[in-house]
């Protein structure tokens, strides 16, 4: 015998997620089977949520939960607190999280929503920069982090949109994250391009350090 | 920033899912806001439809979709050409699925819906015993195998369900499925339990074998 329709239904649907398979989708099937209706529904409920009340902010592209009362804004950009002279652009909300996760930054974000990638025949038209270059005609703005990844598509993501703001805004400081060796890892094993960044960007100790 | 309450709520659920952790959970969650919503809201449906429309069949307790028509009645207890003088005895669904997907049995199964297990506090009389006596009454059945796991609780079932049936029917036969050397394994890393079991049922080839 087969299992029945319905719980074949729930398993494939489980098995095309990310990083699940079809045992664990099988797992899990017979696990909610188990579970009190109201705890399995509760999940059910939290994937309807999510399509229907997640939008993305109105200003940053940061992802906000829908609001009744005008545009979409994300916590972020709500913050009263936040430092206003500074954006961090980076490519994904997940990328935001992890940044605003260390504590150390406090400015503003803006989402581009992808990269310039030309392999996968994505450009400059298919990011957020249009709602970032608006944000920068407001005047408020003094600093852009470029947050996008280290790596060759975050590089072209990055000097593409140098050149956009540095040639209309060119009293705005233009900074990337700091590139060099990744804290807790060991020199014998980093690799070329990592070892390349630490000694082109080498810090000099002299003012920072007595 | 946080995660907004929406995207938090998924990503709990999703965690306390067997096998999912918080990471996982959180690139599930990713992906599902990424999806068409239709996809993702799909996988509500399954769960939900899992929840509403499976249930135990009336017969052997093996899962099956609730009918209109009637007590729910399962694949293998419907199907006409199943042998109906043999009852299988399994712990749970999964194991009966497990031996029919082996092709060998033909017959009907029993599902226990637990088992013996003083450690956990249950005992026959949380199991469906009762269900199985009244079908034996019909006289019908000429054989109960057993395929309760090969384990401590496993094995307390099948003494305490042998025990039960042998005195109501002593016409009917007990037997068990066979303990040995799990084929495609090797014999030198087979443990004592295996190679006790395989030792003391070793199985005679004079009248099988020639």
């Amino acid at each position: 015998m087969q299992y029945t329709t319905t719980i074949q239904n729930l398993i494939d649907a489980f098995s095309s997620l990310p990083g699940i398979g079809a045992r664990s989708a099988e797992r899990i099937a017979f696990h909610l089977l188990k579970l009190p209706s109201e705890e399995a529904l509760s999940l059910a409920r939290a994937i309807h949520d999510l399509k229907t009340r997640i939008t993305h902010c109105s200003v940053c592209y940061n992802l906000a939960e829908l609001s009744s009362e005008g545009p979409a804004l994300c916590e972020v950009c709500r913050d009263a607190r936040r430092d206003r002279s500074t954006i961090c652009v980076v490519e994904q909300p997940k990328d935001l999280l992890a940044i605003d996760a260390s504590g150390t930054y406090h400015g503003l974000y803006h989402v581009l929503l992808g990269r310039v990638a030309p392999l996968d025949g994505t450009d400059e038209s298919d990011l957020t920069i249009g709602g970032l270059l608006e944000r920068l005609e407001g005047g408020e703005v003094r600093e852009v982090i470029f947050g996008t990844n280290p790596n060759l598509d975050g590089d072209l993501t990055l000097l593409s949109m140098q050149k956009t703001i540095g040639e209309r805004f060119p009293g705005i400081a233009l900074t990337r994250l700091a590139r060099g060796l990744a804290a807790g890892t060991q020199i014998e094993y980093a690799n070329r391009s990592v070892l390349d960044d630490a000694i082109r960007g080498r810090q000099s100790l002299s003012t920072e350090g007595r």
